[in-house]
């Protein structure tokens, strides 16, 4: 049987299999499993290049891992009893290969740093995945606004009808917000791309190791720099998380906006029955599942964010055994909003509005007094307050029509609007929702043309987020590539 | 093929794997599986009993039931397709006993009484069990403190020396906090202990049911009454892990301690190897890994709170799919106290303690002080004030001999001390760290006979909580067992 | 100039305003002010009465406590150079009656057991006020409840019309959930109601106190045995601020439905202007700005929850000054509470229920299907299922009429429902909503009959909390005017 | 008596003092008051320069507003009843200038987009202000490190000596990670620095503003384009805060070290006399308060930012009230950050360590152990997980000299060292802390050569950082002193 090999010289006593699965990060280190190899894969190259390790042994220790690397790692390196996977990686190759070579692999290098590089190498794949995620998100928000530039709606404040709105400009302000989410990503990833390796424990090592090396044939944009920073940092991870949590909390506030238009009070959508569930006692029951599970995960991610912080928060230098503990609530994290982005995607994708009724609402609540009052501001020179607490008075009474605001001007502002010049053709026109909409051109605003040079602007923002992801994406996949390469050319 | 049962009628639409692991609970949905086929038990006895079924049907689906309470619910019945186990469970029946039989165990209820019943059994049976920890955890507080009421040790304020204590004394302050974690758990089940079933999907049922019934068949004090609140209601969740948060903090706080105590500047105590790690690189390395961790998932605790919490927070009755996302935070958290309780005993009783190590120290740092200034009270009838002001003096000028003593007085006070007749003697035997210990004799305090009167009553404190946890867990089993007697005489 | 008598001895150098200003909890310490005078005049007491201090000096500081007590503490006292209250208030003593009088008061304890005292006391009678707000806040909906027996209402899951039920079932749904949240309090309280007093820095004292006289005194149930725990403990105020976040939680889900109730497409119900706001802009808006910033503040206490969890996370044994930091979360978080509950109870008093418009949105949604089905069980012997799937396939159709239900049941079972006896006439009793209400009988369960019953029931519960609350107020109360008493008899 | 201007017309009824405190943000509102003046002096330019407003009411009102900037707003306009700063300044102004001018300043906006203005303005400010901390920060730990690049110490993991580092390589540690915390508000500054203003209610306004205007009056970089987002988004706060929480992780890490490395036990070093405080019982105590209560606000801002992501989480669109009650956790955690980062700085400058005790200890719990298993494997070519084995054998034998590791080779491997070559006099070399210090010279290692080469880097990036820093400040300056001084010119 394979040995744990770092246990054997310092520790005496077996362990009881509820402190060997207490102590485990097994299940986590599923997530770091392939990024470990290529880690191993860097250092070894690094080892040789170096001289710290002769050719026989560099070798025989490539063979290994490049077959790990195109078959995968076997189920007994996952035993719990290694621990982690480093343990029972290194288990498995000193069996295959001997203690002779197989023991000369972790030198200059400790579980430590190893451990922050694999975790880096895989939430930068995570995180470039959510990035495209958004981006595919956006378009399709940017394409259902494109279909609705025209379709009149009721806008909300305080869930209350507020003033028309058209469901282009509603959706384009989700759009900006996921932008932002992105954004937040992209600012992260700078400070997630860099490489521990070579920190080894904390103190880096005496051997003549080449950091800039491995950090390079990894896809790293350079290396974290003092070393025992290096290892015992996580706020790069808390960032992300951080980021992970920002976003659902924009997903959120979208999905409760599904639930709500899907509503039979609001009837404004309708969501295509794959992301709907039934009930097992209703028979008519068409639940929004999907938006309701989406919603509750930025609850989870909120909860992983806290779990992180509280863990770090503590914490003296280097590493400690605690950091552990922090990794699975970041693979959480990320997996919960990398879950989640498409399928909002595809909900929204699907969806039938039902404009018709959007816009028989949008009119209602008295939502266009406030175009009214400022129409008594610009047409018949009243100041806004006044004609604010004229309409407002006249609404307390229950109408808009010109006799109504006629008492409401005289009773609180002690004027005649039809002196003035109000007439009932005028007010007809303002109070149509059309109207309020038509003249809210302010850049960022509801009319058609407004949201039209909006969604111009913002595919073209989204071209360049998309542009920089593709080539950050694309400098990954080259190292890597180049890395394997090079493995392959040390067995030849 | 079994077919998800509850969609054939409302929907349409394939649904994609992606949408389908989205929805499905099925890995939390094994906790509570088995649970699953006791509420199938009982509402089956209660709706034969009410007339509701017919007899063949209640003795085919029975005999299913009993089957697969026997041998376990076969994998197929987790496929994600069905969203969770009760759908899953539910086609299984129906393959098996056709849609004549198989069709009617639904009736009178619905996944939402049904799973909140579920949750409930078996949060129960995690509660006892945490209980049971807590009182292994205490008994080895206990006996620790027995043998160490003699052995004296620095008492820390600020992690600074203070005054020095035994280690009874600190053992005995655990001892207290953990009963009250147990307390609280012990509050919470009277709020956790009763049975949702036959609320349905939160209005009832005009089936003619009897709650009361079903609700002692499962072994509950009773009903939990309002229908819609039963379904909806998740707040004896949050409160369980609040008491897991609430108990795990204290666990962290310990484990902090230990992991000091362990240092080698500390060096109070040696970790038995088992609960330590070692390094991949420090071959001398001996870690306290299992505290580490333990202090850590203090924090993942706190997440699965906050999670639960924000999850809640803002839904409107009744049932919503957001709790579904709930559960597992529940689980996790309520696991990971399980788990730490009793490697957090273990790990204190396999210690070594270096008494004389805590002996020496306990001296240091001036801590005699305030026995002195107390003296200085008492016999020389200073003021407390005025004696805390001149020991503090001398303190600041680095010794507690008589000369400078002498001196800090006549600074700040302006009195000789010799003159109120204090001697070098006296003052040997005042700074003497087992006088301070042996003087501190009120309930609660360090002295040893303080706390071997304190050993005494939290023994009997222990005992008494131990016999109401042995009787309320014999009465659970009692009626689960009662529960399967009933059912197999069904299908006699 | 009074002077700070902590630091005169032992610490030189002077502190600038930014550091004063960092230590400091005067802000916080007004909660407390009132309960330190009380504290001193218990522990002066019990001095005098064990001999510890003689009677000159007790009159003296008693009768300055009791002016304290009369005419408040002086402005001065909280100057932020003295750190904490306590300090403040001895240096006030102090030049009041001079340091050989002055400097007596704190012998025998220390600032550590002070504070957690104060805090006990204030955190006990904060509990009280909750648990009465909440009393009244549950006679509110008792009373609410009673006048909707027969209001037909939508009942909601998944936000969707489910199943009709009555407004008088929604409202004993919150009824049972607040009066959980005031059981918890209730259980919290025993852990609140114990005395630190006498536990001095953590080692108690070599001074002859009595504990048990001084917890008598401040009205406390008894004392927090362990000296060490009962100054480094702070889960009593965990506990407390879980419950209130627990209690808010519930609130904020009251909040949501108020808000979704008085929305213009809901249109439930109208909440009192004093409880709403309108906007700067929209003079017509009337908006629930009382519930929104309600359902805010069940987050705010989330995060005050956190706060004091993480804090007190890691430290060790005893006393930390990271506790001092946990206060003002307790504070906050009690007073959310508390300000919270009395505005709720009356936001749902003086609100106006448009049950016309409930009713007949009662009937939408195909809110009935579930009755169909399982009359269908019951009067036409379908397995559940079945009747579930076929009436399912008809709603997707779109409607429930006998047209539609016989081709759905062909289709999906392949049966006749006319055939089997189904009516038009049945059909139609069945679909109407007031009768899948009044079939509804299961206890806990919207038929009139059966929330009739659950009122008279929730009564009961209510009246006996209110009299254990009201007994429990009275022992403490009876002992803070006994207290009063016996400090006025030492001074005459 | 002022009125509130804006419930005048829709709504009626008194508000009872407990509904006006809980509705009321004023006290939060003096954060903002000052940026509120701002905001009002560049709208009422650009309603002046659009012509919307005539020249005299813009004059009046203008007077008005710099007459507040100049002397301050008065108490009055705090008044609860108005329920924020912006209702009860425009009531403030209408007193002043009659309603006839002083109602027009409120039109085209909403307190929707001024509020959102204003805290961005704010928030602005106090992110510059707390990346100025941070550069004073790092400039502290740069020129400590450069002091102690040849102190010895003993590096820590899992809180064990592992291996001897330098204070240099330790406090450069430090340096690296508030650099992180600072690049992360200057990415977060980007998605502050953005006016909202122009976007009324949410759909911005009829009135032909000029946002672009108002945004380069104000200082901004651009406008916040979609005018939904613009008032409702708050993940520009959320962001804030947590850069914030995570900030202060990394000083409360910190603060367990500076505690820990001044405790009896550890000796590591003495924090200044004003950073402490005494014990009010035992006079002997100097306590690290200041570093106490700085790890716990790492806490209390960590619930700051859950609060405000809870409150957030389930809000559409657009403005909800609750978003009041999410800045008040903003200036909380922001305020911790900025009070705490000059104090953490002033107590490392102000501390002296204790070289000697350090570099005694650094020596201890075998913490050369790992370079003399890299030595055995560089200089007698043992495999590292063989040489790693055999001197963790020694070690648990309680030794590292000659004889002991020659058995433990001879039992783990079957070698023999002193036959490979191994010498006392080469052994004793390798277990000289300064070796194993003087060899770790790779890149962000603790060779004195290591850390001088890092200093010079770190000072390089710190002063690229401060020139960013100065340049973007004085851009808002600059901005703002143009704002008055066109603010001035109209009414001249």
């Amino acid at each position: 049987m394979q040995k744990d090999q770092i246990r054997q010289g310092r520790l005496a006593g077996d362990r009881s299999e509820a402190i060997l699965h207490f102590l485990a990060s097994m299940d986590a280190d599923r997530w770091i499993a392939e990024a470990d190899l290529l880690v191993d894969m860097a250092h070894l190259l690094m080892l040789r290049r170096q001289g710290i390790i002769g050719e026989e042994p560099a070798r025989a220790l490539m063979a290994g891992l490049l077959d790990l690397h195109d078959t995968g790692l076997p189920e007994s390196a996952f035993n719990e009893r290694f621990e982690d996977i480093h343990a029972g990686k290194e288990a498995y190759l000193i069996e295959r290969v001997g203690e002779e070579f197989g023991g000369r692999l972790h030198m200059g290098r400790s579980r430590n740093d190893e451990v922050a590089t694999c975790i880096r190498i895989r939430l930068r794949s995570e995180m470039l995945g959510m990035m495209h995620e958004i981006c595919g998100l956006r378009q399709v928000l940017l394409d259902a606004a494109a279909r609705h530039t025209e379709t009149i709606m009721p806008g909300f404040t305080h869930l209350q009808y507020a003033q028309p709105t058209t469901l282009a400009h509603h959706l384009l302000a989700y759009e900006q917000a996921f932008a932002r989410d992105s954004a937040r990503l992209r600012s992260t990833y700078e400070r997630v791309n860099l490489s521990p390796l070579g920190s080894a424990a904390f103190a880096s090592t005496g051997f003549p190791i080449d950091r800039e090396y491995t950090a390079r044939l990894l896809g790293f944009a350079g290396i974290a720099a003092n070393t025992m920073d290096a290892v015992s940092a996580r706020d790069f991870a808390l960032e992300a998380i951080s980021d992970a949590a920002l976003c659902m909390t924009t997903a959120s506030r979208f999905c409760e906006e599904l639930i709500l238009w899907s509503t039979t009070f609001a009837g404004f959508l309708q969501l295509d029955d794959p992301y709907c569930s039934s009930s097992s006692i209703m028979p008519q029951k068409k639940n929004p599942d999907t938006a309701e599970i989406m919603r509750a995960k930025a609850g989870s991610v909120a909860g992983e964010l806290v779990a992180a912080l509280t863990i770090v928060k503590g914490l003296p230098m280097s590493y400690n055994r605690d950091l552990q503990e922090l990794t699975p609530h970041l693979w959480r994290g990320v997996e919960a909003a990398r879950q989640s982005l498409p399928l909002l995607a595809g909900m929204i994708q699907s969806a039938s509005f039902n404009t018709d009724r959007m816009q028989s609402e949008a009119g209602k609540g008295f939502s266009t007094a406030t175009e009214l009052a400022d129409v008594l501001v610009r047409e018949f020179d009243l100041p806004f307050r006044t004609a604010h607490r004229v309409v407002g008075r006249a609404v307390r009474h229950g109408s808009l029509d010109l006799a109504t605001l006629e008492a409401a001007a005289a009773d609180a502002a002690g004027i005649s609007l039809t002196a003035r010049g109000l007439t009932e053709q005028r007010l007809g026109e303002v109070l149509d929702v059309r109207h309020g909409v038509s003249v809210r051109v302010a850049p960022g605003g509801p009319a058609p043309a407004a949201t039209a040079a909006a969604i111009a602007d913002r595919l073209e923002a989204l071209a360049a987020d998309t542009a920089w992801l593709d080539g950050t994406e694309a400098a990954v996949t080259d190292a890597i590539e180049d890395l394997i390469h090079e493995a392959r050319r040390l067995i030849q």
